[in-house]
């Protein structure tokens, strides 16, 4: 039987992701992570810098997940709101840190902290600070919800920092079998090998292609079949089973 | 006043993308294209393939928006499961759909029609296909919620072919101003320009380093403000507002 893992919940704040004027990559890092830590990412959403939104979703998550992340809108500017929206999220006071505000006033000297920068130490009143090993500006957590920067590096090191706060699961690990034909054609071998495997490993189907692209001729069309399991050696298993049934069919594969 | 723009939000269905296995690079494609057609992207949301949490997400979000768009989950194999939720979540019965029969049929010939592949004819009773000029295998509609392929290339020859159908609004247009200054040394004028187009322009601030990566030495930093808005005159009249401001302060920027 699997061991119930924690579970996770990202928010990502930005009208410039809505926009598609930037592309999110922070969806992709925390995913990561929470992999190598056994958390469970249930879900992600990208809404926008509007605040009856990010107080609505992060008390939904909140009350559904062990732990939400969001990363935006914690800078300097009108457009950050994220952290005013959190305080209001618990019902707390959106007050001056005063932690945060030393630290932001060692880094850039007492005559440049500017409104903008002050900005920056306001969090909600029973929040602890995440550190920010790159521009000092802190993260912060409350409750179960863990708030950082949007600009990746930035976020990337505030999630290194809360790394040791977090309840770890069993990692989830994963192997790749591609397989050189076209997916309907083992679409029956995975399912049965898939249903064999029903506790233990989720296998999913990737296709792809190579030299070229969709409907293009003169291409190598293939599939990643991932097989993710908390356990190896059932992926080990699961693996075999789906060789032996391309073995016998003929089917050109490689691990 | 702004005219009310038509709202969408789309839902990415996959745990290739919760596992952090692929990078998500269809909500920037739908995000651009949404923006173009003055149809107000609200909220993405990455979910599991799993149908419980696929039914409650297409129901939930179809309630309270004009369009819902779904990306992933409708291949030939046995974690493809959209299309049966969707069917699911709208009380429909999931059948073979003759016109999406015929074309696979005619595509890939009687011979070659495995399961796999008839398994991609069936959709929920009462949805109108969408037509895949990539690889033929459709996409469908049923009541506002598109259902699309994962595979970009795919999903994006999908979204063009369903562009005809939907109702548009007015584009939101925009501009940018880039400032080589620290953001928080223009909080302030941006805030004050903002409060002053409150209901016309929706200014965004996005600080960036160049040579290098946040708290490397030798680079240097800058600010895109982004101007939205319906108006192009109303873009054009806040722009030069904060231009002014800029060159009173002395800041370089450039258009």
């Amino acid at each position: 039987m699997k061991k119930e893992n924690p579970t996770a919940a990202l928010i990502i704040i930005g009208d410039e992701i809505l926009s598609g004027r930037t592309l999110d990559i922070n969806t992709q890092h925390v995913a990561k992570t929470m992999g190598q830590l056994g958390i469970d990412l249930i879900e992600t959403r990208v809404i926008p810098d509007v605040e009856a939104k990010i107080i609505h979703t992060v008390r939904e998550l909140s009350a559904s997940h062990t732990y939400v992340f969001t990363t935006g809108g914690i800078g300097p500017t009108h457009d950050d709101i994220t952290s005013e929206s959190v305080a209001k999220a618990f019902n707390q006071k959106y007050v001056l840190n005063k932690q945060a505000h030393f630290l932001l006033e060692e880094y850039y000297g007492k005559e440049n902290l500017n409104e903008g920068r002050v900005k920056m130490a306001y969090v909600p009143e029973h929040a602890d600070l995440i550190p920010n090993s790159i521009t000092v500006a802190p993260g912060f957590r409350v409750g179960n919800v863990f708030v950082m920067a949007g600009i990746p590096k930035i976020m990337q090191a505030m999630l290194e920092a809360i790394i040791p706060l977090l309840e770890k699961g069993i990692e989830v690990k994963s192997q790749v079998l591609t397989a050189y034909t076209q997916e309907s054609k083992i679409a029956a071998m995975m399912e049965e090998v898939q249903n064999e495997y029903i506790d233990d490993v989720a296998i999913g189907s990737y296709p792809f292609v190579q030299g070229g692209n969709y409907g293009d001729t003169g291409t190598t069309v293939g599939v990643n079949v991932v097989f993710r399991s908390q356990s190896e050696e059932k992926i080990a298993q699961s693996v075999r089973e789906l060789e032996k049934r391309f073995t016998a069919a003929a089917i050109k594969f490689e691990k």
